[in-house]
C-alpha cells in the first residue's frame, strides 16, 4: 500500500502516521521527494482501513498494490479451484449446465422439468424454494416444501441440486442440497456469509446489483475466512441505466475474476436478461467469454400458451443451447 | 394496471388470460382497438406479478396506475406520519438532527460526543456497535459492548440512541434501543424486516446503494404488512459512475419520498459523501429540500491530529452545520 | 401510444386533450373505465412528444406502443441491410473483421500493421487520425496526414479503412475514405449526423457512454431520415460504477438490436475492456452473441517492451482472436 | 505522477522507462522498496498519458497526485472568477436568478415570460432557440427566428439572454447573445469547444449526462486553453438507474467544484428532475449547497390547463422559489 502525504506535512505529523501505521503491524518506507513524501506500507496491509487513511488530513492519496482479498486471490493460490458435486466438477477446466425453473411449483412440474433437462445434457438441477421478492404481497414459494419436492427430482434423475437460503434459521433444511445458493441481495449479508463459511458445503454466491468485482471478492473471502473454501461465483447482470433488458450482463466479469481469483465463475444469462430471446445468445456468449458453468431457467407446461414466459426457456429451447455451449467450449480448448 | 396485448392476439388466447387474471381476483375491463387490445385490470393489482405479465408471449407492454405499496402510500393515508422516540418527534413539521461518531468505541469517546451534540442542538445520538465491513479482516464493532456503552451515554445525556441491527438473532441486545437501524445493505434482506415489523419499535429504513424509490417503500411495506408502522425512510446516497463523492447524495429523494408516502424521510450526508468537507453543504441543501431529519457523523478527540478525517465534523463544525440547518427551516417554514 | 388520464379529470379537460391531440393528425380512441379513462392515439406517434404528454396535469401515464424510430426499425424493413464496402459485406450473415492501430502514426507503422492484419484475415483496416482526447493536452491524432496514411495502406494492402470523424468541417478530407466512424461522444450530435446523413458513406455509428438503445436507434434515424441508408451500430461498452474495465461491455445490445432493427452491428471489446488482456474473450463472446463484425485494436513494434500496452493486441494474439471468432461463427449457423 | 512498477521488472526495462519519461520532460525519482519500485515523476504531467503509461506491462498502477486542469485549477488560482454579463455577475459571492421558458415559441410568449420574470426578480433570460432533440422528427427549435425574439425580449426587458449553441457554424447569430450555453450532450464536442474558447463570450457549460466532474473540468480547459476564462459550470442531473426523476441531480457537485476550481458554478433543477412538482426543493437546496446562480423553466399561458406541465413553474411559483433562494443565501452568508 502507498500512501503519498501532502505537500506541507511536517516531519512531526510524518513521524505521528508513520507510528500509528507501525503500531498496526506495517513496515513503513519513507521516500521523501521535493514536492511529496510517499509512504509505503509492508505486511498485512487488508488489516488497514483504507477510506480511514485516505481521509487523515495530511493524506494526499491512498493506493493499494495488494488486493484485499487473501484466500480467494489467485496470487497466492495460482491453480483453478475445483468444487466437486458428487461426479459434477465446476472449475479447472470442467464445466457444468444447471438449468430447471425459476421456482418449484409442484412435484409433477419439478420431475418434468428435472427430466427434461438431465435429458438434454444438464449437470445441476436448480429451483426455488425461498424466493425473495420485492413486494410482500407476492408469492414467495414453496419455502421447505420445494426443497422436499427438489429432493425427490434428485432422487428421480440423480441430478444434484441448487437453491437458494435467505435465512440461516433454515439451514437445517439444506442438508441435503448440494449447492446453496446465496442471491444477489444477500452478496454482503455478512452474518449470512460467515454461518456459511462453517459449513463444508458448496455455494454459489451471486453478484450483487450494484456490486464490484473487488466487493464480490470480499464477500467470497467472508466465507473463505471460516474455512470453507466450496465457493462458485456468478455474475448475474448488475444495475445500469439501460431498461430494454432487466440487468445489463456484466461478461467481462468472467476473464477479470479469472485473472484476480482460483475459484470458478458461472453466468446466469436469464436473470441478467429477464427476456427468454436474449439466453440463447447470452449463454453462447457466456461460454465463449470462458465461463466455468451456466445456469438457466427451463419452464415446462407445454399445454398453457400463456406461460411461454419471461425468461425461462422451453426444453426444446434449452437443448440447442446446451449444444451450443459445449461446441464452443470445444472451439476454445 | 394496463396491459397491451400484441396484434395477431387470438379471441381464444384473450380469453385465455381473461380468465387467469379474474382467478386472480382481478375485475378485467377489455377495450379493442383497431390495432391493439386494451386491458384495465382493476381490484388488489398488488398481488399481480407484472414481470411474469410483462413476458407472456401475447403482451407488449404493461403499465401499473396504482403504485404496488398500500400501507406507505400517501393516496390512502394523506396525513403525515409522525414518528414519536420519547419527546422526540420526526415527520408532519417535526424536524430531528441525528449526531454521533461512526463507531463506539469507549465509554469515555461516546459520553463525551453525546455530551457535544447534545449542547449543539441533537435531538437524538448515532453510533455503531455492530459494523457491516466489506472486509472480513476489519473492525467489526463492539458489538453488545457497544450497545452497552450507547445506553450509558444516553442515561448520561437524556439522548434517544440509535444503532444498527445487521442479524434478527441480536434483537433481544436492542431492548432498550430506541430507533433500530437498518443498513443499506439489508435494505431487501426481507426476512429481516418482516421480523422487525413484528415490533412496535421506531425502524430507520436505508435506501440500498443501487435500490429506486419503489423498492425502497416497497421494503417498507415489508415492515409495515407485519404491523410496525414506526418507520423512517433514510436517503443516503447511491451508487454511480462518479468517483469523487463515494456515493452520490439524491436529494430529489426527498421530495419525491414525500409525494409518495407519509412516512418521514431523513438524509445522511457523512455516509453519502464520504468527506467532511461537504457534509455542511448538504445537511444544508437536505434541510432545505425538506428533509424531516439529518443524520452526520461527529467526532471528539481533538487531541489527535491524524484522526480529523474521513466524513465526520468536530462538535464545533456540527454546531454551524446544526443552526444552519434551523435557520433554512425557518425560511422555508 | 396509450395516455392513461388520472381520476378526476374533468370531461372538459379530457376534450381539451383529444382536441389537442387531434390537431396534432392523430386519430383517438377513447376508453372509459370505472377508475381510469385510457386514450389510444393511432397515427404517427413519433411526432408527439411523450414527454410533455406525460407531465400535463391530467395525465398519469403515458405508454408507446410502437417504437418512436421508423426507418431503423425490423417491424417495417424486417430484411437484414447489408452495407456493402467494395467487396466487403456487412449484415445479413456476412460478418467482418475490422483491425488496426490506435492511431495512425507514420507510414511504416500503418503500412506494418495493415499487412499483418490482414494475412490473419481482417476485412478493413481502422486507425484514428482525429482523437477525441478528454485533455486538450494530448496528443490529438495526425488528422488530415493521418488519413493520407491510411489512403496509403488502404493502397499498399487493398483493406477498405475506416476512421473517425469529429467535425463536419472535415469532410471533404473523408472523401475516399470507406466507412466513417461517429465516435461515442457525438453520437448525439445531430447536427453531424444530418450532414452525414446527406452523404452516400457507410457511417459506424458508436454508441454513447451512457446511451440507451432506443437512443443509439433514433440517433441511425437522424442519419437516415435525411437520406442515408449504409449504418453500422457499434456496441463498444457504457459507464457503470465497475472500475475495473474502462466500461462495461454490454453484449445483450447484439440480440436486442436485432430484434429491434435490420442494421448490422459490430462490437468493439478493445475500447470497451480497455485492457488487451480481456479482447480475446470478449471479441469471441460477441461472435457468439451474434455481431455482425468486430472491431479490434491490433499495434505492431514488437520491438518496443514498453509498447505491450493497454487494449492493443500483438498480431499474433490477433491471428488467434480471430480463428477462434471464426470459429464459433460456425458453431452457430 | 506516482507510477508503481511490478514485482520483477528488470533494472533493464526500469530504465527504458525512465528514459522514456525523461524524454517527455518528465523528472524521475526512483524509489526502491523490499517489493516494489516506485517512480515519481515531476514535471509537466498534464502532457503524461495516463491510460497508457498504466497499461504497460511493468507497471502495475498509476496515480495522478495533481490534477491535470490546470488554468481551471483553483490551487493555481485561488480567487474565485466572476463573471460579468452587463451589470451582473456570477461568482465571487455573486448570485443570478436565470429563467424562461424552455423553447421560444413567439414574441408574445417570449416577452410575457421574460417581463414576468424579471418582476419577480430574475437577473437572467433563458429560452431554447436551437433545441438538441432525441429525435428527428421533434420540434428542433426555432432557431435563427428564436435568437431575433430573445433579442426582442432583451431590448424590452433589459434582461440579459442565455440560449444554446449546436453548431459552431452557427457562431455569427450569437454575437449579441450575452452567455452561450454549451448543452449535455456537446460537453464533449471538443472541436466546438476550441472554438468558443476563441471567443471572449461567456460560456455556461453543462456537464454531460454521464460525465464526471473531472472530465468537465477538462472541458473547461478546452475552452480556456484557447483563451476565453470566461466560464460558468453547470449541474444538471446524471444519468442513474433511477427512474422516477428524469435525471438524479447531484448536488454535491457544487461543494466539490467549488474546491476544485475558482469558476462559478450554477444548477439546472428543472431539466435534472424533469418535474415542476420538485423545482421548488431542489432550486432551494441548490442555493443552500452553495450554487452561484440558479437557471429554471418558467412558462406563461395561464389559459391553457394543459400546459402546466413538466418541468416549468408559472411565474407565481417562480416568485416563491426566487424569494426562498434569496432567503437561503443569506442565512449562509
Amino acid at each position: 500500500m502507498i500512501a503519498v502525504l501532502k505537500q506541507g506535512t511536517t516531519p512531526q505529523q510524518t513521524q505521528y502516521l508513520v507510528n500509528w501505521l507501525k503500531n498496526m503491524g506495517m513496515d513503513v518506507h519513507i521516500s521523501e521527494g521535493k514536492e511529496v513524501t510517499i509512504l509505503g506500507l509492508i505486511g498485512d496491509t487488508s488489516r488497514v482501513d483504507i477510506e480511514l487513511l485516505n481521509s487523515l488530513e495530511i493524506v494526499s492519496t491512498v493506493k493499494r498494490i495488494s488486493e484485499p482479498f487473501k484466500q480467494a486471490n489467485r496470487k497466492f493460490h495460482p491453480k483453478d479451484t475445483v468444487v466437486e458435486i458428487g461426479n459434477v466438477r465446476i472449475g479447472g477446466g470442467h464445466f457444468a449446465m444447471i438449468a430447471g425453473p425459476c421456482s418449484v411449483e409442484s412435484l409433477e412440474q419439478i420431475i418434468e422439468v428435472a427430466t427434461a433437462v438431465k435429458k438434454s445434457g444438464a449437470d445441476i438441477l436448480r429451483g426455488g424454494a425461498f424466493k425473495p421478492r420485492t413486494s410482500p404481497y407476492a408469492f414467495q414459494g414453496l419455502k421447505d416444501e420445494g426443497i422436499r419436492l427438489l429432493l425427490e427430482a434428485k432422487k428421480a434423475t440423480g441430478l444434484p441440486i441448487i437453491t437458494e437460503i435467505m435465512n440461516i434459521r433454515n439451514l437445517d433444511l439444506f442438508e441435503e442440497v448440494d449447492i446453496i445458493q446465496v442471491g444477489a441481495r444477500n452478496m454482503q449479508n455478512f452474518d449470512l456469509l460467515q454461518e456459511l463459511g462453517k459449513t463444508k458445503k458448496p455455494i454459489l454466491l451471486k453478484r450483487g446489483l450494484a456490486n464490484t468485482l473487488q466487493e464480490l471478492l470480499m464477500s467470497a473471502e467472508y466465507i473463505m475466512s471460516e474455512g470453507n473454501e466450496n465457493i462458485i461465483l456468478c455474475e448475474r447482470g448488475i444495475r445500469t441505466y439501460e431498461t430494454y433488458t432487466r440487468n445489463t450482463l456484466d461478461l467481462s466479469a468472467v476473464p477479470v475474476l479469472h485473472e484476480l481469483t482460483h475459484l470458478p465463475v458461472v453466468v446466469d444469462p436469464s436473470h441478467a436478461t429477464g427476456r427468454a430471446t436474449l439466453v440463447p445468445s447470452m449463454a453462447a456468449a457466456a461460454a465463449a467469454a470462458g465461463a466455468d458453468g451456466i445456469m438457466v431457467e427451463v419452464h415446462n407446461n407445454p399445454a398453457c400458451a400463456l406461460c411461454d414466459g419471461a425468461q425461462s426457456l422451453t426444453p426444446e429451447q434449452f437443448d440447442k443451447v446446451n449444444r451450443h455451449v459445449r461446441q464452443i467450449r470445444e472451439v476454445l480448448l
